[in-house]
């Protein structure tokens, strides 16, 4: 049986999909976590000097969404075809876009830009992403690609935490079916149950 | 026979390493280009507001990584199994990082936080980024995953121009490897025809 070591901070932010998909298939893994005063000695020992890195059987994987990737396709979650993959991957990649978006106000040190970049951010960004996220689950039958469950549906609602820490709101305020759709999500038992059990603090953050 | 059509800035960034796969794969696609003053009125018909977007017999796919990844799976460059194509994955997003540090530096506005940027950028981030790129390839046989051609090859090279456009440096300058590794790329065939006749402002930007 192979051995699963994930390496990370302790919260939950870009750790939390790889989490989210381990416990969906059960694997049983090492969730190790550090503390913010550890990274800087940590930081050099990282492939490319970032996390969350996981270990399998010792070898050493960067790059979540890849990461997420692969381990879905251990459960069938990665799409029946190409082209359902293709999909997963596009709505994967939209998600990563609206992260991207969230990450560069919320950890811009400049207060002056922050402030110009909230007005884009809530005006715009958020509303033009997440209201399309709520049109394509109520057009796929409560889930994001096809109408039936992907590794898409658990990163995503995985994300939200983080999401919703950096926006400063709630993004499914207002949004029905996707408020539906992490419901449906958290209770798949495997999910659950990682949720009742994950260190209290990776609630927040 | 399917219709391709792909939609971008009259230049190569990130549509080329679509053209890239396309070419190699030998099909025929109308290369829509459009100049920047007509981005205001194309932006909001696009599905997240960006480009590149490629339609295949109308359909309307954008994120560029995904679709090269979908393209790579009809020549054999996605990977023999799904290791394989996990280290393919986390190649191209090591690149997809590097070009988000790039692009950060790039497009800031703000001259100040500009020149800091470029200080880290060019004395940590790209000696990093490259020198793990060349040590890769060395140890790969000339290629970035298992001593093979893959996707990841095509995609890094389609990039270089866009690349070094950002960083305002030749990012191969003293990489032997990473230099024949790119003049091996841009001698397979398909690739030389398209380099050939691609329109001439795509060499600069």
């Amino acid at each position: 049986m192979s051995v699963y070591k994930l390496t990370y901070f302790n919260f939950p932010a870009l750790a939390e999909p790889i989490r989210f998909l381990l416990s969906y298939l059960e694997i049983d893994f090492e969730d190790y976590r550090f503390e913010r005063e550890q990274w800087p000695s940590i930081k050099p020992t990282m492939p490319f000097g970032k996390v969350p890195i996981l270990e399998i059987d010792g070898k050493v994987l960067n790059q979540s969404t890849a990461i997420c990737r692969y381990l879905s396709k251990k459960c069938g979650l990665g799409g029946s075809d190409d082209w359902e993959s293709l999909m997963i991957d596009i709505t994967v990649d939209n998600f990563t876009d609206l992260r991207q978006a969230l990450s560069a106000y919320a950890f811009d040190t400049n207060e002056v830009s922050k402030a110009i970049t909230y007005v884009t951010l809530i005006n715009e960004t958020i509303p033009l992403y997440m209201n399309k996220f709520e049109n394509i689950v109520d057009e796929n039958d409560g889930y994001f690609v096809n109408g039936k469950l992907s590794w898409a549906d658990i990163y995503f609602v995985a994300c939200l935490d983080f999401f919703n820490f950096m926006a400063k709101v709630d993004l499914l305020e207002n949004r029905p079916k996707l408020q539906a759709h992490k419901k449906k999500i958290l209770e798949i038992p495997q999910i659950k149950s990682w949720v009742a059990k994950r260190p209290a603090n990776s609630i927040i953050l």
